[in-house]
């Protein structure tokens, strides 16, 4: 074999845009999703998961500002079966919603309806990968397909409610908001940008006016009014075209941004005012009336579940009720500056979810958590949970004896103490206290030829002792305090006495 | 609009070779898989999760049988970046291992070293599909990178039992059996088909004769004979060439695989006869010596952990011990006769996991738990865990007391008592009946007008009562036995007293 030309090596490098997740990564996440489904279980919720590849053509194109159908996905085409039948073209899941949708409609017959599910799991984005910004992230949400009733929705509300404080975020630092799309189409009705009697009409002003509100938190109040009206110019000097609103009429939409007043009714009150005569506008009212009693019968007051219009996001994309669970405590951002950590969660009702498959319209009201933000929140707030003690360490004094030392671990794991002997080349005793200090273990386990003869073992308080010094010799180390020498058989008892709090 | 042609529906439809797990499908995997990470986890196995997608070059050609290097695996190209630099290859992961390998090499400066792991999660393949072969499965590994010691090896063997027997495998019910490859490598030198001072000669060879013995449950001893001799005509025609061993040294590798004697000392005794003078074989009949020694003194005798010649799967792959775990009881296969349930885990220890990265070889070794193979097993068994009940229904006799149904259900889930609302049209309570039965619900609430001037509720026991049948009237369905009438406060004690086994 000619040796002068190696072949190249592969990079060992985790694909552009994608992370690994390692130890207590995995389990603090882990603890918060079980935490989280356990709620949902109680609930009546059932977990589903679905295949992580759909086709292209069930995908649809779910994705907002993608043309492509392919575009935003990783898709790629199965082999053709035959000369006149191309392969199919699949693709990695983006959402938990369209494979819900294609379930839904694919096992209509089999699924209890109305159908309330739960997924977890990861989704994939074709897209830029940037700082913080991943395409393979997880999604967390809870869905009710073929219940029409706003009692639902405030199913969903209450149960994210639940799963906040569930997961260690008490009241008083969340609060679950709760609009309704039905209400600003009444708005759009008073305003005049929306006809009852020809649904079509105003249709290009009415996406203006959509996008337009939904841009409020980075606009601000001068920029949306700009896009109700004739239309705004950005810094880099282009031109944004408006939906051409009068002052008053841009008046009024701007009015159910702030409609918010100091509790419910008042604030049901002043929307009742916007909406005019508008028959959808009272039938959002209404529903959030419903909703809002529905809670407040379960103890769930504005203290944790409020009505406020001024949430915004998804309501071109939602159909009635839309809600979004805001974390209200106070971080330091990366400046240092203090800011509210924000929004952890969002959703509501849609409709269509099914129809696209079936042709028969299928009422659908869910939630998705930011599993990534929410778990981001539980560590700012020092309440991730999840075991994640490194283990005791059993240290390997004398090869000959490792039965002995595995016998120790096995003790030390049957009394439920997370341990493990020291696998690498032991013949360097400071590597192995290196080991152990990588691993965040607790307690080293010593028993070299003397403690053997006297049938004793030497333990270590790793956390209690100072770190361990690089490349310390074994005496040096064995002289710091925090140690005690232990008969051999009372070494679970005193490694327990040890690890007490 | 032209509404003469409406545009084709898509598909709903798992995509060909995949499926989606639903309810118990997913709690009972997930309670097996949590249990098993409950011991990886107290031998201070780490968990791991790698993203789902690897660049092709990263993965490699570890798929047998594979020419392409992306054959058999599901893989796309990125968009190029420029004009001069084309996009990579990506594509799913097909195993836990070849990841592993990469993130060991990656990250090797900030891993502890040995570096134990575990990783359950989905894998892809890009393969015909067939019944019960699916494309995308569950694999659940642990392996520990870095440690040379078969002290190593003995610990995950011994991890297997433990995991075994922690899911609700007892022992008797399942054997771990060890072989070593050093061993067959002995075995081989002794029959003339490996030189130690030219590792290069016979290597075509010794390629026949692994994959013969890899072979033996399909083929017998006959057809593996024939293969170590001059070649196998199989029953289509087809020429399998062979090794061209002479009837005496295909007898002493034929030997190897019937060398299992009563007791492990005499295994290994007979071993030694096997390896004659070959210093590799020695080492590995040493190996399996040891690995036995370091499991009796935990406890793990033969009716847990054997060495067992006739374990030949991998041999090919693994480098030195190699274990697979079987479950000893009988089940009936589909054609209803009785046969040993099989095998569920093997792994073994490999070298140059990392080598392909960095020039660097690293010893390491792992077991992989087949999933679904094993969660076969426990349903078999009735062993399957996971809460799998059906939540309470309370049903709705009365809209407008929807705020007191859910009140109700929130009394008995704060109970920690699973529990819903119908949701769905309330006006058919048939539907309602029907309903319940889908989810299996153990009880249904009822609180009618009457109920409700009372101060009491109705619950009806459904796992008791008989089926419900379709369309049976309220009135029928209330005069079946097996239901009681509470006051209204006496709800959850009720329903808990209902629940008791």
């Amino acid at each position: 074999m000619a040796k002068d030309k190696a072949p190249r090596r592969p990079r060992a490098e985790t694909p552009r845009g994608f992370r690994d997740y390692f130890g207590a990564e995995v389990t603090e996440r882990k603890a918060m999703l079980d935490a989280i489904a356990g709620v949902y279980h109680r609930h009546g919720f059932e977990p589903l998961e679905t295949s992580a590849v759909e086709t292209v053509e069930a995908l649809g194109k779910f994705l907002p500002d993608v043309d492509r159908p392919n575009e935003g996905v990783f898709a790629w085409q199965e082999d053709a079966e035959s000369d006149s039948k191309p392969g199919d073209w699949l693709a990695l899941r983006y959402d938990m919603t369209a494979p819900l949708a294609r379930v839904a409609a694919q096992f209509r017959n089999d699924l209890p309806s109305p159908y309330r599910r739960y997924a977890m799991g990861p989704v994939w984005r074709n897209e830029k990968p940037g700082p913080g910004r991943f395409r393979q992230f997880y999604q967390c949400d809870a869905d009710t397909v073929g219940a029409p009733s706003v009692a639902a929705d405030a199913e969903i509300c209450a149960m994210l409610a639940g799963a906040l404080e569930t997961v260690g975020i008490p009241r008083g630092d969340y609060l679950v908001r709760v609009n309704n799309r039905k209400v600003l189409n009444g708005v759009m009705e008073a305003a005049g940008v929306l006809d009852p009697a020809d649904p079509d009409r105003f249709f290009e002003e009415r996406g203006i006016v959509l996008r337009a509100i939904d841009k409020i938190d980075r606009l601000g109040d001068a920029g949306v009014r700009a896009l109700l009206g004739e239309g705004r110019l950005d810094e880099s000097g282009d031109f944004t075209k408006g939906a051409g609103l009068s002052p008053e009429q841009a008046e009024i939409v701007m009015g159910f941004m702030s409609a918010k007043r100091a509790d419910g009714p008042a604030t049901v009150a002043r929307l009742g005012e916007l909406i005019g005569t508008s028959a959808i506008g009272r039938e959002g009212v209404q529903e959030l009336e419903t909703i809002a009693e529905l809670l407040d019968a379960q103890g769930l007051g504005p203290d944790r579940i409020e009505i406020d219009p001024s949430v915004v996001r998804g309501l071109g994309y939602y159909t009635g009720p839309v809600y979004e669970a805001e974390l209200t405590f106070e971080i330091l951002d990366e400046k240092g500056r203090k800011r509210s950590f924000g929004s952890v969660a969002g959703g509501g009702r849609y409709d269509d979810l099914v129809k696209r498959f079936t042709g028969q319209s299928v009422p659908a009201t869910g939630v998705s958590i930011g599993v990534d933000r929410l778990l981001a929140a539980l560590r700012a707030k020092g309440r991730a949970g999840g075991e994640t003690a490194g283990p005791v360490v059993v240290t390997v004094m004398d090869r000959d004896r490792m039965a002995e030392y595995m016998a120790m671990a096995g003790e030390l794991r049957a009394a439920g103490i997370r341990a493990e002997v020291y696998l690498g080349n032991p013949k360097n005793f400071g590597n192995q206290l290196k080991y152990a200090d990588k691993r965040a273990s607790p307690i080293a386990v010593i028993q070299g030829g003397d403690e053997a003869a006297k049938g004793t073992v030497v333990l270590k308080d790793l956390i209690l002792g100072a770190k361990i010094a690089e490349g310390a010799s074994l005496e040096e180390w064995k002289a710091r305090p925090a140690q005690v020498e232990v008969p051999r058989g009372d070494i679970v008892a005193a490694v327990r006495r040890m690890l007490e709090p």
